[in-house]
């Protein structure tokens, strides 16, 4: 059994936009394992919005108490099995805390030829929720036009290259030039609007000219007031992440629908945790996509678990830059 | 031939609720059949909320030019054919306008044996519409919750019946407690829930104790908000109407659609128009129930053509109880 490990914990419920003050580093003694659980060396923290709901017990009523472990889910390998189908050495993927020795219940093992951190990101949560609202949901077809929100992040990126792939064209909406020259050079985007520019509206439709048939929204608000004034005849919309009001303490009134009649469109909305029996469809489509480079992906990684705060706080004001990750450990030689 | 007919054109585009002035009763000239064309002897015309948008020109396009006759459709006889399917006599439904002598196009030909004037109503359109919405798109399930906006209304009614002829549980919405008692007393719906309640979301919620599975809204506003606020896992909503907001002259914003991720409910745009290939199979599914009365239908019936602006007024201020049909001849005998 091993010793003593650092961690961190929530110090206060954050108020808008998180800052590293609401978090604080601890010290967790260890425990003995129970029967069924694995002691996992932490590799890679995986940092995702989703979390900040959790953080205000917003999150499909999950709740992180005062002074507990933030959650989160976290790659790393066996070091220590209770658990009979998993040996020590095993990489696994599963729900950690933010901590450097989590414990872990029946997690996935990852046996794909790819980087260990795609796990959490490209080949992982944020990978299978682009897939699930791609080919199970709105299945955007040839010369179709995809309008993707929050473009930049590892789920929007992996949106519209799974579109293009199928043919479609893909339509980016980011925040700052910066963010949509990525989406464009890296993620071959046909286009990417920056939500931030005065005629924001006009430009979109300008790139999206036979209006919009599939949108992907992870933003809400505005945002989605636009996309859903564009929407062309049959659209579908996968109703995502809300990232406009995560930081927000009421939920803001949202867009008239009258143009969804008209369009006869189709909202859905999408819980990536439905998908998960369906893990292996999608990676067996995602990673040979990957390892082709016709899906490719960014990683925005800080280094150490004192710097998990600072890079979640980062997230929250959409300053990162892909897939967000905390690195604990030096990749396996 | 025949001679001069009266008609009500429009005089003024309504602003808000429409009132008996914006509109005209003029006399038409008659004109001669091109071929194809029918002269209908109008016995029923159909008035529908749709209108009101057609008058502001914000339905689907369609706009009624000042001075022009009113759309509508009505049902009606025969008495010049220049369509070599249709012969004198034969009951027809068709696009007319508001007027007593209609000339048609390619109208639909009445042969069910149900009273005339529920081709407009219960096995007509707004029996389409409830149809499609209910048969089509939400398909409600038995112990399911559906509930409806604007139920006392020809749409609304139908859908109630239809869900539960399918042996879900019918809840419905309308304004004032002799609409709602309507709703259970003549269509049999398990409750219904007035709207202009101060305790209407409570009240909504004590009928509804686990969710909304399916909800047909027929208003938008305030009343989809709360639904959407209530909705079940996997819940479907038709967006089929927007009456609340049919009177005003801008858009105003909707709900909030976090509930719709969380619900992972599916959102609809519903036009009827789209259903009319599948008439057949509505109508044979529709009439026997109307025979046997497990679909009923109550029609608000005012008698002369200028009686019918006033009879549209008091439609869009939702004082009518029922099909809301201006009768122009009496009943063939």
């Amino acid at each position: 059994m091993s010793g003593a490990e650092q961690a961190i914990a929530l110090a206060r419920v954050p108020v808008g936009v998180p800052v590293p003050e609401d978090f604080a580093l601890i010290t967790l003694a260890p425990r003995a394992l129970e029967a069924g659980e694995v002691r996992v060396q932490a590799q890679y923290l995986s940092l995702d919005p989703y979390l900040r709901g959790v953080l205000s017990g917003r999150h499909m009523g999950h709740r992180c108490e005062l002074g507990a472990v933030v959650p989160g889910a976290a790659v790393g390998r066996v070091v220590e099995s209770r658990d009979p189908a998993l040996q020590i050495g095993d990489t696994v993927i599963g729900e950690a805390g933010w901590r450097a020795l989590p414990i872990m219940q029946k997690p996935r093992r990852w046996d794909i030829d790819a980087p260990v951190s795609t796990s959490l990101g490209v080949l992982g949560m944020p990978g299978l929720t682009a897939w699930a609202g791609v080919a199970q949901i709105a299945k955007p077809q040839p010369q179709e036009t995809l309008v993707v929100s929050a473009a930049a992040g590892p789920v929007g990126a992996s949106v519209g290259q799974l579109a293009q792939v199928r043919g479609a064209r893909a339509v980016g909406i980011a925040g700052g030039a910066e963010k949509c020259a990525l989406v464009k050079q890296q993620y071959g985007f046909a286009d990417c609007i920056d939500y931030k520019r005065d005629d924001f509206a006009v430009a979109l439709k300008h790139a999206c000219p036979n209006g919009i048939d599939v949108y992907f929204d992870n933003v809400g608000g505005a945002v989605l007031e636009v996309c859903i004034s564009m929407l062309a005849l049959h659209a579908r919309v996968v109703l995502c992440g809300l990232m406009d009001q995560y930081n927000q303490e009421t939920r803001p009134k949202g867009p008239n629908l009258g143009p969804v009649i008209g369009a006869r469109a189709m909202l859905k909305g999408l819980v990536v945790y439905d998908y998960y029996p369906q893990f292996d469809s999608f990676l067996s489509e995602m990673a040979p996509l990957v390892k082709s480079q016709q899906v490719r992906f960014v990683e925005d990684i800080s280094v150490g678990i004192g710097q998990t705060p600072a890079a979640f706080c980062r997230l929250m004001r959409g300053e990162n830059r892909g897939k967000t990750l905390v690195k604990l450990l030096d990749d396996y030689a």
